[in-house]
């Protein structure tokens, strides 16, 4: 198969082609994915998340930029959110990234959801994988913090950033809980408007009583990501966080935790397929059945895992 | 079982106990709504998504005293969108349903997404059981249309209004496949804005082009729910929509594909909890190869599932 070398060689309308056999799930793309694995591991993986509006791809514009002096290869992958509506604000900051698409060096994709269960990730992930394996460097990954399944792919990356923006109600009181806990690095963007200081010092509150998961204390820098502002200091950081987590056993919990939740992600897709393959009359019968409500829906879904044994 | 008896009589403050089990998803929980489940089916249930913004509280307000005129009792399960981060603008306007919450024949719920598995759509589905067994008339389900999961929920109502704004961007065009085809009923909601026309007339062509799932074509409404303007026409196309849908099978086609739907997302939980402590240690030894590279995650799953048979 040519394409699996051409894309090991880095080869870019390869990898293109590559992703989207990964996002149409066709049995060639989970084979050439199986042989490429073993060329995977390499790259660190960044996950960018933040509410809409917070300036993340101007981030990671300006961020790509400083690992593309260092001559590093970045590869991006900007989640869009899953909204059915138009989200016009949300998506409309793609087109900052636009003078990245001419470098060599720098490969960017931009994935959406389908729907499907576990969709999303496993797109993701298996895209991951293709850049990995390409030789990128770096892998960023774009997220709108606009749901669930966004927060779940970022925060399976190796090191991830959440930015946060003063005055747009993004204190950290009202942030959801759990979601403090994912960052490993806190970025105050737009860090000229009013209230970015009292935004760090929250933050930073918030870290000191938070107990660490880690031997560090995440980061917290400010950054004016459309002047360039404190992005230097961003991208030393990444290198700082990355070696704390290398020393430790930090890493490579983190990339387990990857790996199981996509061996599960993976297991759950393929049991209800067979399922639905090999129960479909029998749940039809029984959807009559709830339907007349002769029974209810938890006891039709006993009646067939019991028959399943 | 006290609970279940008060549950049926319509007592409100067991009814909110009932749907809190329920969001716990505790084994009390499921034992309760099976035995409820055959007072179930006799409400009917609307659906009302849109993009934020978009007026959806303020209808749904407004559609609800109309039907308390009609003395039909109200319940509203309003699920927030999963945002971790605040998203203060799409939650503001829970306010706007204030008034209604004194009425003794309203019931209103927020629900928000655990990040569980289904985990959304079940806690909902069963929590419009509890307010079907409980006496309710009607039930509102509204939900922002920013991600997938919240347009899973609402597509399983009897009724879906689609909530359109003119100049928000939402131009039919922009509108992703698949959504105008859940609509029975079209909003075009802040009607007095400029394009409501325009975006009336969009919404009729994509219609006309379409072809129908059902012999009638989904009625487009044009409202300003802030001014009670359109609602009374709204509320009549909801009845008139209600006969087609019961004079035509189109109503227990999706009804059953709801029932369906549930039975399915029970059985994909109960799988994935049996696999994970059936073969968690099996999965720990897998993942360390996966991470040596040893093997790739998909050979992984299918060396679980052979174990499995």
């Amino acid at each position: 198969m040519d394409i699996i070398q051409s894309v090991l060689n880095g080869d870019k309308r390869s990898i293109a082609k590559l992703i989207t056999l990964v996002e149409e799930k066709s049995d060639d793309a989970t084979k050439i994915l199986k042989t490429i694995y073993k060329y995977t591991g390499r790259a660190r993986t960044i996950g960018i998340t933040g509410a809409p509006g917070s300036g993340k791809s101007s981030l990671v514009n300006k961020l790509t930029h400083i690992l593309r002096e260092k001559n590093k290869k970045v590869g991006i992958i900007a989640v869009d959110p899953t909204s059915p509506f138009t989200g016009g604000a949300i998506l409309g900051d793609r087109i900052r990234m636009q003078d990245l698409t001419l470098d060599e060096g720098v490969f960017i994709r931009s994935m959406g959801t389908r729907g499907a269960l576990g969709g999303l990730s496993r797109a993701c992930y298996d895209a991951v994988k293709v850049l990995d394996a390409s030789g990128m460097d770096y892998i960023i990954i774009e997220t709108v913090g606009v749901g669930q399944s966004e927060i779940d792919i970022v925060k399976l990356a190796d090191i991830v950033l959440l930015v946060m923006v003063p005055g747009m109600g993004d204190d950290v009181q009202a942030i959801k809980a759990g979601i403090m806990e994912i960052g490993d690095i806190f970025v105050v963007n737009k860090s000229d408007k009013d209230g970015a200081d009292r935004l760090v010092t929250e933050i930073e509150m918030t870290l000191d009583l938070s107990p660490h998961k880690n031997s560090w204390k995440p980061p917290v820098i400010k950054t004016i990501a459309t002047e360039t502002y404190g992005i230097v200091e961003l991208s030393e950081n990444i290198e700082k966080v990355w070696n704390h987590m290398t020393q430790g056993d930090y890493l490579k919990i983190k990339r387990k935790n990857r790996i199981r939740q996509e061996i599960i992600d993976l297991l759950t897709e393929t049991l209800i397929k067979k399922m639905m393959s090999r129960y479909s009359e029998k749940i039809d019968a029984l959807v009559e059945k709830v339907l007349e409500r002769q029974i209810d829906p938890y006891s039709a879904m006993e009646i067939i895992i019991s028959d399943a044994k």
